[in-house]
């Protein structure tokens, strides 16, 4: 957390100043898995917890992002790829501006992913995967999209046309079919070691 | 700053939650002024004094939205404008997130300020018109754009290719040329009496 210099600018606050502020690190968490792994869910309980513990939290999801800052983008590879590089740079910006961002996104490929955590930074990139199975999340099917899939009446749905590359290397994994929200949020929490850290304390200008 | 249900998500925390954690409400502060009229000065100059007061700032500005979020644009009038919705819609973001957002960006046309505050909500607007002449800015330079557009190598250059939209009702206006920026700063604080608003007082959800 100690590059403050992420846009070689001139401004007199920098997130090392935010973080002290807050009293805690900023950072992203980046949970992805196919559509009904459980992201929103686990982004919801996950942002709950940490507001209570007096963290500074903000949730991207596609809601909010869908229909705001992406509404210009479809939904083939491009305009995808488009949202992840947003979704990136976004974080990124408030992760300067003092905030613990979790993002919930499928994010199915490894290069976009990668991508983010090449821009965010790996130190500031903590990559949680959903591994609830495929059968669990198109039972669930919470928007109506796997059904549609089916019926060949979307392109490219993750998991059925088009390909999710499991992360070779999370930093956390949860099944959301065998584990309460709850849990796994309280054990995303323990395993978020750097958010605890107090304020000051290797922080550095 | 009462509507929490920007995107009609479904998350627990919201933004009323993170004014009340951070003990002070947020909002947006825009700053509109030629190339030169002292934007990014008096952002930094505000947002010290911001940050001293103990309130969460960030500050969105060509150097970290131009070479990131928005480098896939160009500088023509779709490209401006796109790059001018962008920020709107991150500033956006950044309140809901709790946080003061302290925008500096020419924004030359009263229909691009007009869509921002639209999409921000009035009450979450404070438009700042820097109105230092352009003889000043002209002289300052300080990206040595004015000097360009003159020599014809630079099209569509704000104040002398391209017309900028004097704000007919900003909320403040300050002219850099005849004021420091640690007076304009104390000034605008002092107009910013919701900022000053403390937690929970008047703040539902």
């Amino acid at each position: 957390m100690a590059n403050d210099k992420i846009y070689g600018r001139s401004f007199s606050v920098t997130r090392a100043d935010r973080e002290r502020l807050n009293g805690h690190p900023s950072g992203v968490i980046w949970l992805t898995g196919l559509s009904g792994a459980g992201k929103s869910t686990l982004a919801d309980g996950l942002e709950r917890k940490l507001h209570r513990l007096g963290k500074r939290t903000y949730v991207l999801d596609g809601d909010n992002v869908r229909h705001g800052l992406s509404k210009d983008l479809d939904f083939t590879d491009a305009g995808r790829d488009e949202n992840i590089r947003r979704v990136a740079e976004v974080a990124k910006l408030m992760m300067d501006g003092g905030l613990i961002v979790i993002t919930a996104f499928i994010s199915p490929f490894r290069k976009e992913r990668e991508m983010a955590r090449t821009l965010i930074g790996p130190e500031n990139f903590f990559e949680v995967y959903l591994s609830t199975p495929l059968a669990v999340c198109e039972h669930r099917d919470p928007k109506g999209l796997y059904k549609l899939a089916r019926a060949g009446r979307i392109q490219r749905m993750t998991g059925i046309t088009s390909a999710y590359e499991i992360p070779e290397h999370p930093a956390f994994i949860a099944d959301s079919s065998s584990e309460t929200v709850d849990h796994t949020s309280e054990r995303l929490l323990a395993s978020l070691g750097w958010i605890c850290r107090g304020s000051g304390a290797g922080i550095d200008d």
